[in-house]
């Protein structure tokens, strides 16, 4: 008789419902992680409000949630680690192995990618997931089930500033103070940046952006902040204006790294030439986890700070809402368990 | 007695004169250098058009013409070499050797450079210039006059191409089949770059392309051309319809280097970064000029057969008009001798 | 009823025969190529006189030969392509796909490989080969069978100078006129190289050097050559004394690649930091087949001029002495067929 | 009338004097800076046990010293900054500003530099010492004087350390827990690294890597540590073991980074292959005393806890002789006053 578990599922945009379902079964190489919490991240709330995200259109029901972290419950055939009962960060993504992407080393550029809540692919708000055993990545006791989850978002900051060649000689403008930019900001902080300023028209997320750490903080909207050019703009919003005043903040020779989704971007073509701006773009991660988990195990990044609130499975949905209900709310967590 | 000399002066837009000036004398470090060939680049004829490029704006009569060879005449205090009667390559810009991005080496970012042709500094349309010593290039014999003044537009391929890193292993997408863009084709074939297409929508332009070595052309508006992705864009056009094909063009982890001008360029966020592009400005050149004069000499890249039409000084505004009248022009050589 | 071969077998150093064996069938996703030409390398002749190169020891009989041309003869299961009666190219390695070398797209380092001519794994002096089907790389009509066979050590130069970043602005240093070093120039000169030198004791040798393209050639015997410094170093010897001249050669800031293999090297400290030199260990090459092929097919790089004897399978034992009988020997070839 | 001030001279191997001489007044471009503080470095010892350190050799007294901090005490003709009162760390080079090195950006490399205490260049165990108004570098108040003399062996460790691109992905191995180690430690530390290992045969230094931050430490005698391969060598020590045992210590595609000093070393060419190593020499440092003083400002690195005695301008010979007389002696400092 096969196992049931409860899920939180996206039946329609704006409808969440809970279900039952078979609890899935590892295969050869795979794990099944128990899950213990799911932070959200903005594209779960997209989802949720609009039913895609650009080319990724929800076609049927879709489990949301990515970012997550468990307890490895069984082994598929022929896995020896990570063993039955070690905590885990789960990388949520499964690529082909094959194609040229993967066999150059950027298996998170393969075409034939499936990402957690990504349609057609389920995500996490289950009791249950099963991953390739090298993508559930065991944590140390210094981290938290909730600070594993967020692992997954830290990776995306990680895989950023690592573009961006961020290193003790380096200023930094990181553009917007939501949780990639607060990520982004301690990634920054944590590769010895002598000085990290953030941006931010709420007044809230920029005092958010002080306690992590930030150098300075600008205000979009108060003009001009007087700032010395920087050599890494980290932006992290996708929205224009927030761009050309990244562009806008640069050294020559400076590099952009475009972290923030969206469709299309302006760029102001003279600047980025007279300067020899780098722009690079960046999409979610590849080897980094490691990283990722060594730098919130060694407390140079902070992410149980940035809890602000918990659910359980049922509250999937209130936790989707959180950040519409709350202003403050930095991340919201799923506890299934 | 002060020496004369005759220049061509822009006296406004659309509007050159022949004029009467002293010979300038070489400073200290500086050397002289008698004018032998002096080709034609379009943002000259930019200028001729419409008086301005951009922020740099004509507010008196301007020498146009940066693109010059020449011999050396006369040695300013100090300078050993090059010697007297030595033919040279000119390059025409001239740092202050102090700032920040002087001492990091990238001089042509110096935020007080001083480039030919450039309001306010006087151009090559001279049968004098006056120029640092480090910045007059000796050439071989194998160089023409005329080829030695290209040197200048091939450094900007140069410039460009090394921005790309493309090596034997670059499938290239060159967009734009003028000048620049077919120096950029020579290049990237001279650093042994597997495969380079270009794109023009004028169908004698592709010719030109083929005859420069192209392994393919593209009619942009002849829908897909069925390439395989590249690793390498050189944009060569700066319009936007371009800069569109020529991104789509890419392969993942693709670079693309912006050497068409312009004031701002629209770029596909989720292509930008679903394929992790690097996209990078370029602006001008430095220390190319010696790479440039070995390419060139080498017979890797092909100056001399670009070279339409020869003009002498009181010809040259018939050079800036020369691509507007023939549509096979490619570049127009004043002779200021 | 299994097909049978016929194969060259080292039994023991300096004894070689011919024996008859079964032809290997394909497993899936792997091709069967028929043998068309098998170019011997020094490391070939190392087995012969040595039975070992380093820690790679010989304990049983092995069939030499890897560097592999042949026209795909039988399909594995699920391999669409290349298809039978392709011409292609071996690349004579077989990596695990999955350990953290692989991942990271340097499946050259793989602890795991398996390289043809390497105990225990056989070599390609053989009727037929089996090797999985990306490694068979088809190539053009352009490549005549030897030369589609000496693509594998052209691999090695185009793999070792990409670690140089060779390009129109580098003055390079190649160490040693052997095959390596003969290629090594060509891909050197191929990416644009500004100026190559060529060291070499043998005085034919630098005759060749200098037929194959190189700028200046040095006696090392001969004292200073007077070079100016050069950028980048490429090593082919693994001579203490030629690495000795190479580094001396060096400008500040330069690449040094060592191509040339042995057990240990000393550097002059001193010169390594007072320079900043980087060093580069090179191991065979990853990715770098379809850039190699590429430069032979547009005649960048010449191989077939590089062929100085044919043999039959009877002849091996002849093509591995024949560089040793013959001091105008460069490339012996082995026509199993 | 001259002022005066006291200098500490090296007249000889082991023979230390005090003298009087002409206090230095600043030409162009300089300001003159009353010292505070001179934190001794091996180089100092080296030169006061041999009178050379390989080809630098004394051929007349020399006053030593060139860790420096001080308070900027006369500005020269031209100079706007820093003030007058403005306490600085002094960077103690002094470049050509034209040759090839600095015109690329690597001034450090510059033929013709001058660096306090290599002969025939003066130091700074003096009351006051001239330099260029650009190599004198403000500090914070949260900087003592100490510290703000440390910030030169500091730019040691961050331009190694920079060489190398430690990340926050990096496995680091420091070889050498002398105070050149424990910075580079605590720079990589300071700049993500996952992991740090330090090793050292002497236990008491192995404490004080671990007081600084390391995470493990090795006794080069008590046989393999069992880590995992590192991704980054920090080699501190210069000496024939110590290379080996971090050479063996990489990991595929690791770089290793050659800071200590010495003639000669001598590497295993099969594993620096097999392994595809990059070493690279370090020479002093370029750009970045603004790196380390901020990275010494915020904390990141300690420097005061590095200090383990102090002198005055008499005891500058016993400031040289401390590291001798105690085990646990780190940084001797200088206070000339």
């Amino acid at each position: 008789m096969t196992a049931e578990q409860r899920v939180a599922v996206l039946q329609e945009p704006e409808h969440m419902t809970v279900e039952t379902r078979p609890v899935p079964e590892p295969g050869p190489g795979e794990v099944q992680v128990a899950v213990r919490a799911v932070s959200v991240c903005g594209s779960d709330v997209h989802y949720y409000d609009h039913g895609r995200i650009g080319g990724f259109v929800m076609h049927a029901p879709l489990v949301l949630g990515h970012e997550t972290s468990g307890v490895v419950s069984t082994l598929g055939e022929g896995v020896e680690a990570p063993a039955v009962g070690t905590r885990v960060a789960v990388e949520p993504q499964r690529n082909c192995g094959r194609c040229t992407q993967c066999v150059r080393g950027r298996y998170h550029l393969c075409p034939w990618i499936a990402f957690f809540a990504t349609p057609p692919i389920e995500g996490s708000f289950a009791q249950y997931v099963v991953v390739p055993a090298t993508r559930a990545h065991p944590v140390p006791d210094a981290l938290s089930d909730d600070a594993a989850a967020m692992i997954e978002p830290l990776a995306v900051a990680v895989h950023a500033a690592g573009k961006a060649e961020t290193g003790p000689d380096a200023r930094v403008f990181v553009s917007g103070a939501g949780p990639v930019g607060l990520l982004c900001l301690q990634v920054a902080k944590a590769r010895g940046a002598a000085h990290v300023a953030v941006s931010d028209p709420v007044e809230r997320r920029r005092a958010k952006a002080l306690e992590f750490g930030a150098d300075a903080v600008v205000d979009p909207a108060a003009g001009d902040p007087g700032l010395e050019p920087v050599d890494v703009v980290l932006e992290c919003t996708g929205v224009q204006a927030a761009v050309d005043l990244a562009i806008a903040a640069t050294a020559p020779a400076a590099t952009a790294v475009l972290v923030g989704t969206g469709e299309q971007v302006t760029l102001p073509l003279d600047v980025v030439q007279s300067r020899e701006l780098v722009v690079k773009g960046t999409f979610r991660y590849a080897h980094v986890y490691p990283a990722a988990i060594a730098l919130a195990a060694s407390g140079a990044v902070r992410l149980d700070d940035m809890v602000t609130s918990h659910h359980d499975l049922d509250g999937a949905e209130d936790a989707l809402l959180a950040a519409r209900r709350d202003p403050d709310a930095i991340k919201a967590v799923v506890r299934p368990g």
